[in-house]
């Protein structure tokens, strides 16, 4: 074995990881960016750390509940006045947000240690989505974790699919990344990267 | 729009970006790797940089013109010393390595503007990915640019498929990541990592 100490070599146990990864290689130091669905705040911290002081975040999660934790951990790490939060669908977007975004990130389905009946909707999802592609910076991504396994998560998942399938190749870098020693209902990873 | 430079951002259009992303991710200075497929040199130079004076690189080819052609693009780079070059097939790869390295490459076909029926073969593409995960460090990773367009292509692709699929999840992190917005017999990224 060699010698070297290789410190912090990311993990990619799951979609998350490989989420996280993608973030922390397309924001830089004075973004801006957008967490579609804050759920318990882990994706908002991050991002909230990664635009640093001069950039910006905004966060949307339908439960009031999503928005109170992640607030709460934004406040722990002194970093709440960097993020704009609301207790709204993510559709809506486009009423807070009206300059380039680096990033928008999605984690789809249900809040974890929440109601298991909210989940994120096809119809809502598949509009937030679109109006993140507008919102793109050049070589700025939207990153989607998708959760096949639950109630209403396969439907989901083919709406992605196939809205994803039919955008143009020159204007979008479409990947669909999945772990192949996996079920297919296990959740997976969608990155999408606006041409510059 | 933002009035922040964003600088370097790397741009998806194909499997090649995306795994050049990976090595810079998963590679550190003075790292070893292996470019198991070194061909015109792209890989070879990328990992050669990369590892930094430290650290070393094997590159395989079975094209002597491969090996030569990468030779000269290591030395006008002032690199070459840090390659160990083989004119052999990468299946033999244990015969040269026997310390654990971060990362092995692979970019599987035939040689870009070399003869188009000299190819890879799946079973010995096989035989160098089994050696490839029992060389690597905890974290490491094994880097596969897959061509399914060629002939002989999709049988490569099915016998890879096959084999990832049965890789032992808890040993093994192993995503395929493929453009959605494109055909299926576009080239596509297979990334596996070993566990920590």
């Amino acid at each position: 074995m060699t010698a070297t100490c290789r410190i912090d070599i990311p993990l990619l146990r799951g979609p998350v990881p490989l989420s996280h990864l993608a973030l922390r290689t397309f924001i830089q130091s004075g973004d801006r960016a957008v967490d579609a669905t804050c759920g318990n705040g882990g994706d908002t911290l991050l991002l909230a750390e990664l635009v640093g002081p001069r950039g910006k975040v905004w966060a949307f999660d339908i439960q009031q509940q999503a928005v109170s934790r992640t607030l709460a951990r934004l406040e722990e790490a002194g970093l709440a006045e960097r993020v704009e939060l609301h207790a709204a669908g993510h559709e809506r977007m486009p009423e807070h947000i009206i300059d380039g975004v680096a990033a928008v990130v999605f984690n789809l389905g249900y809040l974890p240690g929440g109601e298991r009946t909210i989940i994120t909707r096809p119809e809502t999802t598949l509009a937030a989505l679109e109006h993140s592609l507008g919102l793109l910076l050049p070589g700025g991504i939207v990153a989607v974790t998708v959760y096949p396994g639950h109630a209403g998560g396969s439907q989901e998942r083919e709406l992605i699919e196939t809205w994803a399938a039919g955008l143009a190749p020159r204007c979008f870098y479409c990947w669909r990344m999945a772990q192949m020693n996996s079920s297919s209902a296990a959740p997976y990873f969608i990155l999408i990267q606006k041409a510059a």
